[in-house]
């Protein structure tokens, strides 16, 4: 099955990729690997869960914003690539979850990010990961996530 | 115009790149690709900002501070590279600001360094991105930048 | 002398890599190079330091926590690379440091990292490095540490 096929048999679905904001774009591709750049929870132009973790918002909110945040770096390595199925493998993610202080429970979040890519793309989603406590992040957003991928050679 | 002289005529320099500290070095090259160190606001042996924004220093002045760490990031390129003019792209920045609990407007701070790489490199400057805050950051500086550049191949 | 070898010699051992968590592997490769996740001080199934420096725990324990994640790091390597001797070159580290507000001395808690790695490797050891404030980690670990490595070409 086509990748986007498989997302929507999730009940998902792949945005537009986020417009270029300032001097920055959303991806970029050297040699065979993709890096996005930090990709928050927006949905339709909304950010869809802000705040700090579990004071503002619960980890299970979380864990649905890291969701998003791993559809929004999809969108922006489709841009690049022009397609999901040029993916050969999800390489890595850092996952930063807006975190009040002594929260230790960024895994558990970072999960939401780490299981769909894995639903997605099955043995190719599984990556190497770091799950990190932020003090901020824009727009107040709950989670930042930026992924690096590897591209299929091109025949 | 040659990359040197582009940033003389914005009124700015490149540092001497930084002596190793301890057992790390200023940045590496691995294949075509360069990693700097998180560099922060220093100049001539002073941290020129430091603090938390918005509550120590504000989001204005920690822009001025991206745009010291984007330059002794550069710097740190030349000195693995030995000149700017090798620098095929800019490819990735990592933007940590010092951020008391709630500041949301990392991507403000950050563009400090984005639009800075834009004026001097042009569209080979734009790069993915993220900006995340920090809960403190070395010598207390108010912004750390790593960057990752790919160079031109050699004849 | 083997890496193993020196790192015994040392009074240090490399554990057995860490077993995959969720969806996510301790380490990857692509081409020459290899990211492993982020590792947190964490020996024979137990979370070593937590807590935030200075306030909970002091710089020095931390530098001591973040030796360990690097033996970690190390042991997520070799479980990909089959042996620390594939090693042709520590090229980064990522130092996230469980931070109080205004705690700045990232740096002297992460150089129990790089001058470890300076010990066991010697030149190739020498890396580029971020160290930066968290304002939480994964079990309220004291520190949490991502590598990347390259490796020698095979014959």
């Amino acid at each position: 099955m086509l990748i986007e096929e498989k997302i929507k048999s999730l009940g998902l679905s792949i945005p537009a990729p986020a417009k270029p904001l300032a001097a920055y774009i959303p991806a970029i591709q050297t040699g065979d690997l993709v890096f996005t750049s930090g990709q928050v929870p927006l949905q339709d132009g909304v950010i869809l869960y802000t705040g700090q973790v579990p004071t503002e918002l619960s980890a299970e909110d979380a864990r649905k914003a890291a969701e998003i945040c791993c559809l929004n770096c999809l969108a922006a390595v489709k841009g690049v690539a022009g397609s999901l199925d040029a993916i050969d493998r999800i390489i890595k993610l850092t996952v930063f979850v807006n975190s009040a202080a002594g929260f230790g429970d960024q895994p558990a979040v970072a999960n939401g990010a780490s299981e769909l890519l894995e639903k997605i793309f099955g043995d190719k989603g599984k990556h190497a990961r770091s799950a990190v406590g932020a003090a901020g992040l824009p727009k107040n957003s709950a989670v930042e996530i930026e992924m690096i991928v590897k591209l299929k050679p091109l025949n």
